[in-house]
């Protein structure tokens, strides 16, 4: 008789929507279900409704399936040692949760809770475009700028599990002030700071069609309009993420001379503008970073797109499974 | 019959001299030599030093001493693994160089071979004010600015060796131009720099005690004018210590957001300067790094001074010998 294949329950946890999945070491996702983060307000209802959508997911699997470990990302600061959650900056009802010992309560299994990027770095890196290396840091561009830092293949957390937090790191001893300190990346290559950079120069009388694509609606304006302008030549647009790739690219090569990793694994909303923000980076990175440096470098688009929080949560929930 | 004492062969190899020492498992320097580092130009010369100074320690050992492994720290970039020297910045004849294998078959014993700054690092957080930490950051204020990075109790040497190079990170996106990059810290804080900050604010006409201090050539200011003028208040020296320190807590900042390291150990010419670096670093820092990450942060000054290499060495030393 041989031993059935161990399943994950993954969880990956968003401000707006709870994803949950079924998925196997491999990394396939076997079933996958969810529910409106707003629907289960609170702990103790954000529990049932974890319990009841994994009994949705075992439902869609062979009879006899069960799960082996959970795994939680979540939207915020995590001991992840403890699997206590401090707090979730867009999820009301969320401080101080002992989350790990909740759902081991609950589901009398081997728990991994961990903050979301982390869990994407894990999926990454494990299964996606950063597998194969040791060393390796995933950025993710969106709202924020997030990272989660690879070392000798496990994920680096730090003296209180809050390292990779680099979009905090400075790229200008003046820049904008922010809880986290002053000049940090993501005070410009966060999504509303790149559209506000070319509203700006909109707003200047700079002529370019992304005045057309937001109807002239300049606040309108997403990064998404800005990478389409930019692929099919816009001037505006394309010095727009010259500007990102710029400060991307400060904050990349100061990373490399503290942790020379491998790789960088670039994913979230913004990466999708592909060669329009990676060509650029790339041609930064050459004035920013050492050759000694760069030459060993690589930079690489994420792989697993919004699958990556999933297959990280995996990661860490089969990780959790005691050898 | 018990166990002699094992005793390591230290190497601390600086672009003037060359200081060795025969260190025991509690990094107490049992002796001491040191031969001129032009006196014995090249590989060979410089391994004929060696011995011959390895001899002179053991003559003033008790009788039938000898030495159980050897650790050298080199001035420049070194393949730990391999224990191959790259280059070494300001030492002739020592390109691409495989120190630990032409020390093995000199002195038939295990050998580490680690950049002077990574050993600096090894020896402060082994036995001087790094003791305890499992991770720590070593800063070394100088000519220029090194790091050696504790993680989990060992450096962190990165993908290829050469991690911890804190001084080029960029706090300035628009900053002075130097081959390892756009903005280092190094190009702010080096001792040249500090210099030259206070000396172009004397010949703008500035008043300041440093004009006497250097006997009106500006040229040949120093930062331990700077701060001895500081230390009896001066505005110019305070103001330029002011500035250093904001210049280091916005790397250490962003250093802090991708590690959270439980401390950083700093030592190096510069940080003798004590209080008047100290109190303000400790103030810009608050400006700069979330409490979430500087409440639970030790600032300290290195413990071991100018014996931190030797110590260093020989804990790498006492490493490489086999379990």
């Amino acid at each position: 008789m041989t031993q059935p294949t161990p399943i994950a329950l993954a969880v990956d946890f968003g401000g707006t929507s709870v994803k949950l999945a079924a998925v196997d070491p491999s990394a396939h996702i076997l079933a996958r279900t969810s529910f409106d983060t707003a629907s289960a307000p609170g702990v103790d209802l954000w529990l049932d409704a974890v319990a009841a959508a994994s009994r949705t997911l075992l439902s869609s699997l062979p009879a006899g399936a069960e799960f082996s470990a959970v795994g939680v990302g979540v939207p915020g600061f995590v001991d992840f040692a403890a699997g206590f959650v401090h707090d979730l900056a867009n999820v009301p009802g969320w401080t101080a949760v002992p989350l790990a010992d909740r759902l081991r309560d609950r589901f009398h299994l081997p728990v991994a809770v961990e903050n979301d990027v982390n869990a994407m770095a894990a999926g990454e890196c494990a299964h996606g475009a950063g597998a194969g290396f040791r060393d390796a840091v995933f950025v993710t561009l969106g709202t924020g700028v997030g990272g989660g830092i690879l070392i000798n293949g496990r994920l680096h957390r730090g003296a209180h599990s809050m390292a990779g937090e680099i979009g905090h790191v400075s790229v200008d001893l003046h820049g904008p002030v922010s809880p986290m300190g002053i000049g940090g990346v993501e005070q410009y290559v966060g999504n509303r700071h790149i559209a506000e950079y070319a509203a700006a120069r909109l707003r200047r009388g700079v002529s370019s069609t992304l005045a057309q694509a937001c109807s002239g609606n300049y606040d309108a304006l997403t990064p998404k309009h800005i990478a389409e302008a930019a692929a099919v030549g816009d001037a505006l647009a394309l010095e727009t993420f010259d500007f990102v790739a710029m400060c991307l690219a400060s904050m990349l090569a100061s990373v490399s001379y503290v942790l020379q990793p491998e790789a960088y694994i670039i994913g979230g909303g913004v990466a999708n503008a592909g060669p329009v923000l990676f060509d650029p980076l790339k041609k930064h990175l050459v004035q920013r970073l050492s050759p000694h440096f760069l030459s060993r470098l690589q930079i690489l688009p994420a792989a697993l797109g919004s699958d990556a929080g999933l297959v990280g949560c995996a990661t860490l929930a089969f990780q959790a499974i005691p050898a």
